[in-house]
């Protein structure tokens, strides 16, 4: 009695779930996209563009990922420094550089913002600066601190340490960020780690702080990704693509579906707006397993904003979106022309509201959008018919719409921009 | 060197640790707390109070889980009685209890809200509750459903499949609730389901939807918690306590620290306000392991606001308030007299605002605060002394003072209330 009406339940469904039809076989889908895959990897295994392949080394600066023994030295040899600078009588002063917007550059070679040259002198002995120089000292002696002990601590953690120097966590916060630029390492780098969001599951094998984690066999919550990226290792996987997930709704979807054994993936969410250990998780699985990486983004302007941040970075950490940014990710969807061509009902559309529409209007004019061209287009669609979407309105069409249809669809037709 | 320094560090750093001379040996406060658990254990084998054993059961009601089938059989009873009801004449109306405020009831001898009997008709001929009867129609199909396909979906997925219907979100939410009280079930029987943003790492494994997890090999991310409860099982472990931690930046301490191997436990957050996720894994752990739960929240009215939500419940949720609380947790830290009592720097404290010191007065009304006089005490000299702080507060004492003297002298001490 309950299986005869479960068939006919299951029946009706597929009747109610537009372009089901069209569906290939599996094995059809996934020879394409192991093809896709492999010509991915092999594109990907020339080294990535830096700023000395394009002259731009002694005009930008970088910082990147240093072992904490390099961060320990840097930093004695900067206090040796300071202490010749004093005994020499030029004063107490520390070079610092800019990190102001006047001060950064969108490198289209490389599809993300840098940080330019300047600086700016921190002098003690100036009524205006001795603060900040004070706690500059102050937050390069914790890190010292913690390159000792080598443990990891939060941004509130610093701030606790000295509250009245310190007055609000702001400010200790920028200095941490004047002092990664100052040592020319990463904030990961100085053991100085966010509060962790993200949670991953599907084809991937990989190591947290000595424990060997398999993410096929994290049930339906996944795996929390780990605050501290430098912990991070030994990362082995036969997916095919790496699926970059928004919110958390869709994710539970396809994690209850076990969507990764049906096409080989890796499946990732930050729930929201990206953290930085989520997008260093992100970068280190796209390096190391050479996969793409496939991004489902609610159709709204802030949906486009999160896979740029993804993709080129924030503007507040530009000095290290070498490290940060995963560069090349494709908008799989849900794309603004996707809500005509999957016929989404009008009344799961929302309209956009003038905030909306600014930030629409804002992204068409960011480099990291005008240098492609399909998303310039799809931007243009979105602002001219003034709606938006949530990935959940597919639901309408059934609950596992979303894993049984329109993601099967979109890898056979290789629909990504 | 390297050495040398690092030992006269660690030197320098007991001095600056308040209280540390105090501890005892680990073995020592071991033995205690072991002694402490099973004298738990042995207490809570007794069955916990019902509404039954309070002659309640009539004048009060409740919800329970049930297996699938029998939401999918309750809800072919109702559909049958509807239809009785309109051939017999009478018309087509739902009889929904009440879940207003004034039909809300905290009863002592539970420790926690219920709710009282009273209902309401809601009839479909009527102009003013026509739409709310087609919803609760609409959202029984939809539940209905989900039992014959056995998978779960989020509020925002049902919401999704008939928004022209719904119109917001909230109008399904709330007709979800009605539906989880009319068929006597909660509402992750009727598999909806709720984001999950907690994480648990420690001395614990279990099963997630069929995948065994080792909570002791999670690394520092440690495991997200599962969405979904009626897929977790199989809970072993060699505990003697469960630390449920408000905040995430103290969670990292203690799971870098792997605070759990060297005090056996358990150690749970929900990065905040607590999620129904997070509600239910934390009551699924303490009945099937029968351990003790000592909380460590901020030292502020939402500090204990939180602990409330774990302990008693929230009031719109308080029809499942059985299945959601766990009773009985001790409230370990941060304490208002421990700002004192641990010398917390003045700098470190913070001042309270009006909206707290409202808050926290408003806390001294409830009942649940009212029976506990310690807490009614700490409270008390909260809103005296007008200050508060929060966990990362220790951190002036260095960073490891909360996982290596704050919290073994805490538990040496037993200082929980």
């Amino acid at each position: 009695m309950a299986d005869k009406k479960k068939r006919r339940r299951t029946d009706s469904d597929s009747d109610s779930q537009p372009f089901k039809h069209l569906l290939k076989s599996d094995e059809q889908i996934l020879q394409m996209l192991k093809s896709f895959s492999s010509s991915f990897a092999s594109s990907s295994t020339s080294k990535p563009l830096t700023l000395a392949d394009l002259s731009l080394a002694s005009t930008c600066r970088e910082v990147s990922d240093l072992p904490l023994s390099s961060v320990q030295s840097n930093i004695e040899s900067l206090v040796l420094q300071l202490a010749h600078q004093i005994l020499s009588g030029q004063g107490f002063s520390f070079t610092v550089p800019s990190r102001a917007s006047t001060n950064q550059l969108y490198v289209p070679e490389l599809d993300r913002i840098v940080l330019k040259d300047k600086s700016t002198i921190r002098p003690f002995s100036h009524i205006s600066s001795v603060r900040k120089t004070t706690i500059t000292t102050k937050i390069l002696s914790l890190i010292h601190q913690l390159s000792l002990k080598n443990i990891h601590v939060t941004k509130r953690d610093l701030f606790y340490t000295d509250v009245k120097l310190f007055q609000d966590q702001m400010q200790s916060d920028a200095v941490l960020d004047d002092v990664s630029c100052m040592l020319g390492c990463t904030r990961s780098s100085l053991n100085v780690i966010a509060a962790e969001k993200g949670v991953v599951v599907g084809r991937l094998i990989f190591s947290d702080n000595g424990d060997m984690i398999d993410c096929t066999k994290m049930g339906m919550g996944g795996k929390a990704i780990p605050p501290n990226i430098d912990r991070v290792g030994d990362m082995q996987s036969d997916a095919l693509f790496i699926l970059l997930v928004e919110k958390d709704a869709a994710y539970i979807r396809l994690a209850e579906d076990r969507f990764y054994n049906r096409f080989p993936c890796i499946i990732v969410t930050a729930k929201g707006q990206p953290d930085v250990a989520t997008r260093l998780f992100l970068k280190k699985m796209k390096i190391e397993l050479k996969l793409p990486v496939l991004a489902l983004v609610d159709s709204d302007p802030y949906g486009l904003k999160i896979l740029s941040v993804y993709g080129c970075g924030s503007k507040n950490m530009s000095y290290d979106s070498a490290n940060l940014t995963t560069p090349d990710i494709k908008w799989l969807g849900i794309r603004p022309s996707d809500l005509d061509k999957y016929k989404i009902p009008e009344q799961c559309r929302l309209p956009m509201t003038e905030q909306d529409i600014k930030t629409g209007k804002d992204l068409l004019e960011e480099d990291f959008v005008k240098k492609n061209p399909a998303w310039v287009e799809e931007l243009n669609l979105m602002v001219k018919t003034k709606q938006k979407a949530e990935i959940q309105a597919l639901s309408s069409f059934g609950f596992q719409y979303l894993s049984e249809v329109y993601l099967p669809l979109k890898l056979q037709q290789q629909d990504w921009i």
